[in-house]
């Protein structure tokens, strides 16, 4: 059975079909820049690579555009539309609605339009990406996979903030956590690695964004990120935890808008705050030529790992494994080596030489004495999407 | 010699008076809603307890009514103010500038001064409360004891928000910390306790502010308190670590005012905004008769208090022993024995026989296995600033 799975962006969609259940990708890509005139195409399968560069007017023209090149006689996959039998979408914010994945109805889409105002960047494309694959795959069931999901068996003592509860009870302010179609694909595949379910993991996605997921028993029980995508770890353009006063001081005394704040926070800080570049390979290479500023900010970035590990460590009174995961967590052994360091009181002793890797598979990177293993698991949010969708159904 | 202590805030004074290098109290009291028909001046001496129900005008007008009172032939305790040979003042916000206790000077009343937009509810009175001291006791050395100080051994890598660098390099904004004082002292005593210096301690003030700290070697290296004092554990009214992203909301979606939210965050949030009430007593004997909102405050309450922990022994790679002060710390078993409960993979194992106390002088509340020692020791802040003031005069 062919499995679709679309991840609809603002101005982006990417795409990945799958043969399920060999979970193996038949073709893959990425329509960008949706709306701009340097928008583009990216196409690859197999047998071929194609980057088509015409503008894209809208997510309809570019979702067309690719069934096209599905049916491509030449370069296509599938003979017929009606081949994709599930179409599975990622939806980043399903709210307090949403434990689980779902099959899309007409409810399914109000709620997921009810939480528009939770997360405005997402949801909305998220819901146009469901409404076009509707039209252009008839015959497919269509799948939302919320990445609020896994957490939501994240504990009240852990998700509440201490503002009045009408906050909670009126206006569903409350944590709500993300990445969790890929916190829940790596749990899973280090559970499988270990052999049992009842496990005390923590498993840090880092990536553009960031975040560090306690998962007991294979359910998450506390994260970092909240009720948005910004607090928790240092990110490429996101700050992560701050002291939220400085809003007021930056408004009252320094005269800033709320706005501006707010997209600063979002777009200037983090990494790119801190450095100037955002791109973790460019912070490292700086580093190692001896950028003060970029050593200092790889060593606040690791240091609040650290600290994230330690208080979930706390939390769970104990951990099995440390997953790191995502571009940055697969690939920087230095940013894996400073978070790990010096942390033998808790049983976690890193081998440096078997952190000297690029994962593209999963790998213990611990000493033969650590009480706890250390692993890079390659994450793979599709496979995940295809996976939940496909047994949904 | 006798020393002053004085915490002047916004509507009130606190004073003590010492007999140094002794450490004996002299007499103690309070000026309170100065300003208001309703003021009162408290005083208490060995010999004689005095509430005097007249309003007072001003800060000047208050502190002279208490020099009134030291003066009493009948009920004084000195013959002269001349015999105040110092005046040592709480100024809760040193910035940059202060590292240390510091005698006053004009210098150090600009620099007092230029950080009113830090800490606009505390610095202009502790400046005012010096002022007037200044002019009542014109023998006496003035001294400054900031409760940003003993937190200026904090690293850049723990201070630094991943804000753009020019908000810390031109308007210093970064983590600060506060009671400090407290911190100092619970710490120190520790040490002594303990026997010696090259220790790592996590101190925990849990009182109507509420912080914690990781004191390496006699130093605090991290504590939750950041830029302003609002972060970090549940407070009285205060939240504490929150998602910032809802103050936006609460402004873009809920029509607040930003300084409404401001307000809210300070005074309608925390252990108030969960159950009601801000007095943890009263959350308690709500808990016992089965208020479940209350138990949950007190789960969310002692939750953040673990993870703090987690995170510093992370911090510190180890923890020799933790320590509760302050009015909850030093009372509340509860908040004690769920903060310390299911620790064991650190090393915390509490006797709950023995944390069965209301403390009124140092004692241990960990088991005899516990690797890590639980103390619980008093807080006493104005005693810290007459050593402080004293021992640099």
């Amino acid at each position: 059975m062919k499995v679709l799975v679309i991840n609809s962006g603002s101005s982006s969609i990417k795409y990945q079909l799958f043969q399920m259940p060999e979970e193996q990708v038949v073709c893959a890509g990425l329509i960008e820049r949706i709306g701009l005139e340097t928008g583009a195409i990216h196409y690859h399968s197999d047998n071929v690579s194609i980057k088509d560069e015409q503008g894209v007017e809208n997510h309809r023209v570019g979702l067309e555009k690719v069934v096209n090149l599905l049916l491509d006689e030449k370069n296509g996959v599938i003979k017929s539309t009606d081949e994709i039998e599930i179409v599975g979408h990622r939806v980043v914010h399903g709210g307090r609605f949403f434990k689980q994945t779902t099959e899309v109805s007409n409810e399914v889409k109000t709620a997921i339009d009810q939480l528009f105002s939770l997360a405005p960047q997402h949801n909305p494309a998220n819901l146009e990406g469901i409404k076009v694959a509707e039209t252009i795959f008839t015959k497919a069931k269509q799948v939302a996979v919320f990445d609020t999901a896994f957490h939501q068996t994240i504990p009240a003592k852990a998700y509440t903030y201490a503002i009045p509860t009408k906050f909670l009870n009126n206006n569903d302010i409350r944590m709500y956590g993300f990445h969790g179609t890929s916190h829940k694909y790596v749990s899973e595949k280090a559970n499988e690695y270990l052999g049992k379910q009842n496990t005390k993991l923590i498993t840090i996605h880092l990536g553009n964004g960031c975040s560090i997921t306690a998962v007991e028993n294979g359910k998450s029980i506390d994260h970092s990120l909240g009720f948005g995508p910004v607090t928790g770890l240092v990110m490429g353009t996101r700050c992560g935890d701050i002291d939220h006063t400085l809003i007021f001081y930056l408004v009252n005394n320094l005269g800033y808008d709320i706005d501006e704040v707010n997209a600063l926070l979002q777009k200037e800080s983090g990494m790119l705050g801190l450095t100037g570049f955002s791109d973790l390979r460019d912070i490292e290479a700086e580093a190692a030529k001896g950028n003060k500023t970029c050593m200092l900010a790889l060593d606040i970035n690791a240091y609040r790992v650290k600290k994230y590990i330690g208080s979930y460590i706390a939390a769970m009174n104990g951990v099995d494994a440390i997953v790191f995961t995502a571009g940055i967590g697969e690939n920087s052994f230095l940013i894996r080596e400073k978070v790990c360091s010096n942390l033998s009181f808790m049983g976690i002793e890193l081998d440096t030489e078997k952190n000297n890797i690029r994962a593209k598979s999963l790998k213990e990177i611990h000493t033969e004495n650590s009480k706890v293993k250390v692993l890079v698991i390659p994450t793979n949010e599709e496979l995940e999407i295809a996976k939940q969708s496909f047994y949904l159904i």
